[in-house]
């Protein structure tokens, strides 16, 4: 049986059909945070992002894709994103184990662009094909390429949302009008969490959001109203604001490998202020597998309320 | 039944099938002014356009999605425009409980150009699902993006009306050839809602008109043909005339927050220059709502003829 | 019954359809140069290219869309053409009463180019739901842009001639490899009529021929072969030429707003030099009514033969 | 019955469906060539490339459409080459009389490029309408805009054979990177002739190779292993090699107007090397009737060894 | 029946249907090397790369189209990879001899850019028709316009995959960013083998690594993690693991022509570092028949570990 919870986060999605909500009911019934509302997710794009040396070479044992579906599996995520090689050298082994988010586009460092924009490198009907619950995009709002992007997103986010998939987004600011501290500012934060929404995505992937404030005409709203921005947990709870005032999910970031602590801080963050939850990656999979382990499970116990 | 200005209102859109003229007839039968052909819409677009912050952060309420809808039924509005998000947010909630337009482009601020142009972000089939009654589109004429703008209108105004819906454009100059002011000159205005009709838009948004000529080409015809654009009054009334001679559903947008009286100003203008009526956002939602609903229906007294 | 001159003229169109041939023939048999094999054409669509009150403030009672039908009706022209929104708001009340041409693209002057391209504002599906006779298109050789609208000329008129539409062709050279002058120049003037044949349309419209020769390459032609441009008719003469050696319609446009003995003398020109007639526009419309009814109903006099 | 040298020529072509063969068959078997494996075509674009006063004032019958069926026909060609507009113009009064070949795209001289590429100005669809044997399509190998010149032909090509039509190429070098004589460039002639060959097309169009080598890379080749290149023959019989060792059908074009007894010897080096014909435009409609009909009489008395 | 080590490699490839399958086993059952797991490709696409003189004239019988498939059926390689036009020119003589790769897109050297991209010039369809056991289609990691490579390499490896083909990918950097030996250098090599696996093909060309490091993050790594790089066999290992730890089947390229000691000591390596085998063409076409069947024998035996 759906818990309450469960219920009133489907009731905000008003305009999806019974095979989408199914979808973002399996993604939410799965794992150690089944039925409460909150998410761990793990994503493994940044073979792709990154390259394989700088993603995989610290535990070696990651650079075989079946590795991440026991990891994911075995520490009790909510589902596993990946793009289309990775997905599909599982495909059979775990047909229906856990959802799966497939990564629709996929940008490559071999070249750097002051305004980047990812390649789309798989399709809605592959997600289907691999059984998936969800399609995955990025957008970079604040690149030049800002419209290809959104226009990408709405064409197939249509089509998943009508073939009962549900869609993610994740949406990281990035380009030339934006200060490298700007891509993590409160207002930019906010900014990128309405934009996924305003979208239509159903789960919006952004980054923690840092103090500073990057845009003129937003600081002096800031000002203004008197914001509280101070704390990360006020900063979530403002992003949260920004996305239909709570009513769409929101996941964070983990970014970079960092030291365990900080991470669990983060985490506490998001809690208080109302999140839903981390999508951990290089802090996952670039840790030995039972380190990991035992980090997502304290990660998760945050979560439950019991640390 | 249908009142006779209704009845001629609709007697101009030539070309269009029952479907479509149904959905006019909606409108122009919705709310306060009902019956009376004139219109008050509520338009809330601006989450997507300049940020959340800026947009809700003076009224908080208004971050949430089914806040607008709610402005818009008590306040009786013709009308509510959003993006897809904030439509799907309230679509069940409110179905059917009053005339929808779904912005099919938006544009966002964290990457500005002198040349802009908005991302397609929804579809006809969106509007449809979502029982709206029309679409909305954005065009800025003077734009060095001008054709691509038009062109994307063409097709989806086309798949709009072949499905039965209305077709609202947004007629705003903009671009590099444009002074700041000149967005709002009088020729520029006549120029925009032209464009609008001629694109066969059945209700054309602009800006209200200042006194300024832009064009040089233009200033030659205002000063040998002596066209009267002294007052506000006079600039609608001439507006009127590029819109097919008042054969057209104009509406002016209320821009800025400002002040109450200088918004009823314009309101007067707009009814005694021949305008259609009001495309209001940030003045009603910013405002806390009972004062917002003052405002709107001392609006709506005025577009009546009682103020 | 069809005349022997209009039959002789169909009979050069080898490869069309009965349906195509049968909107020649309306637009042959119809107006006071009905069966003659001459043609005058009002086309106004300048609201969109010049901009409302350059075009209609002259004459105030244009702004309205249904003047334009009455006014091509009662002075007897073979057709009226014009953009999709001035042909939508009349399409109910003239439906039948005389051939249509809807124009598929348009330029504004909001944003000016050295290598103009004009927007697709229509489609055939529009032509043919508003019961038109023709599509028409601007192209512009010689501008940078020139393969782009070859194509979707291409692309229109292929669609147009399936479904059984005549297909009306603006060739107006302009572009950064031009000079001012150039845009009439004989040879241009030459070579934008093969343009438009070699393109497959029925129609072309182009401006009228100067004594400037503008391409290097050609002078030397011009010389060598002796070719005669002194007079108007000469130069009508060889642009028919180019015109496959006659057997493809060409109408001359009439310009800006001009003295009236310039105009008569001018379609005498194209009447002895082998041209097919007249598309005048800004001459007819910004005259009173009157006043243009009288004008037009000289000029098919001259066609006639009789003045 | 079909030749022995026709049948091998055929067998070549081992992709090919029956309606494809049979067009080329229709090619090979037309003309004062039939049956010889030989072949001079007729081709009339140029009142397109070079403008109407350029291509036909010297011999102004050519002006007219039909004239050139007509010399195509009488001067007993294998086929006659020209775009959408001319062909139009004589489809009905020549049905069936001759193998007709639609080029799909063209390019004018009001606007010249560093990077040419033509504009597609005809369809498959057109071709088949018109009962065509060929689609023509020319590329410039060394544009900067090569790539889109070959996707445009990869999809023409698939589209026209797979209808039973053949595919005749003009591959033509020009571009940013190459010399105004490495146009002609032997390394260049033979790369073109193998880039049409690769591409699929089953007659290939170039022209006549000089004895210049443009790239550093290819002279080295040429050196290194010795390549015959002296005399026109020997340069035709290299290009031949590149023709897949002469499996592929290639013709040489005629280029400007010239002596005739320049142009005899052109034809005997073609054939003495191993070519398969003459594409001859100008050289034949620029002179008089009788003179150009005398002319590809001579020229074919060469391909058939009688000169 | 298949052998164990052919059954454990198309286990790994999870979501293929049958027909994809069996291309696969195809290819691997076929030639000297069958059921091994190891393969030698013979790949001729260097005609329209680098111009037909570079690439036949040292050996000129390689001018004709069919010493290619002779030449790979007399050396038993696994399968023979050209452009369509060579494929098309044996493709009914030697139907069903051996599997076939349609190379789906080519570049050519008349127009050199920093950032190269090639043109598509073929098509699924064209696959199809040809009989072929895989399409193949080379991307350019590093390239500017790497997001369109993987674009049309994601559609078409899509459609191939439904159409129940196999997908070969040519993964070569190439671009402003890379300096000449970062193009081979072992972290550049290592992305593109991770590129090639996550974009999903089934098989992965890439050029042998050299001892180069490109980039510093790239850098940084391979010294923490003290990642063996020393010898080709060593780099061939690391390349083996990006390519989804050995789960993916990679060839390796054997370039320019060279001595046939180097090139045995370069299949050693590939052998012994855990790779699937070469694929080898000039060195292989360029030099005399029987000295190429020799070493092709030759480089088998490595493979085989009989050398």
């Amino acid at each position: 049986m759906m818990s309450d919870r469960v219920k009133q986060i489907l009731s905000w999605y008003e305009s999806d059909n019974p095979g989408t909500l199914s979808k973002l009911r399996w993604i939410l019934g799965t794992g150690t945070l089944a039925d409460t509302g909150k998410l761990v997710i793990l994503p493994v794009d940044q073979g792709f992002e990154h390259g394989p040396h700088r993603s995989f070479a610290p535990n070696p044992p990651a650079y075989n894709p079946h590795y991440h579906f026991e990891l994911a599996l075995e520490a009790g995520c909510n589902a596993y994103a990946a793009p289309l090689g990775f997905l599909e050298a599982g495909a059979r082994t775990y047909a229906g184990e856990l959802p799966l988010i497939l990564k629709l586009n996929s940008h490559e460092l071999l070249h750097e662009e002051r305004n980047p924009m990812p390649a789309i490198t798989a399709s809605v009907d592959h997600a289907l094909r691999l059984g998936c619950a969800a399609i995955g995009f990025t957008v970079y709002p604040g690149s030049a390429l800002n419209n290809a992007m959104y226009e990408q997103f709405q064409a197939l986010a249509e089509e998943a949302k009508s073939a009962g998939l549900a869609v993610v987004i994740w949406s990281y600011p990035r380009g030339e009008q934006l200060s490298k501290e700007g891509e993590t500012a409160v207002d930019v934060a906010a900014y990128a969490a309405q934009i996924g929404c305003q979208l239509g995505a159903h789960l919006v992937k952004i980054k923690l959001p840092s103090e500073h404030i990057e845009q003129e005409a937003a600081r002096k709203v800031y000002e203004k109203e008197n914001i509280p921005i101070k704390t990360l947990a006020d900063r979530v709870r403002h992003v949260m604001q920004a996305a239909f005032d709570g009513r769409r999910i929101v996941v964070f970031s983990g970014g970079l490998l960092k030291g365990e602590e900080a991470l669990y801080e983060e985490c506490r963050a998001i809690r208080d202020g109302g999140g839903f939850g981390s999508i951990i990656g290089r802090n996952a999979f670039q840790r030995p597998r039972q380190q990991a382990l035992a980090m997502l499970r304290k990660i998760m116990n945050i979560y439950l309320g019991k640390e």
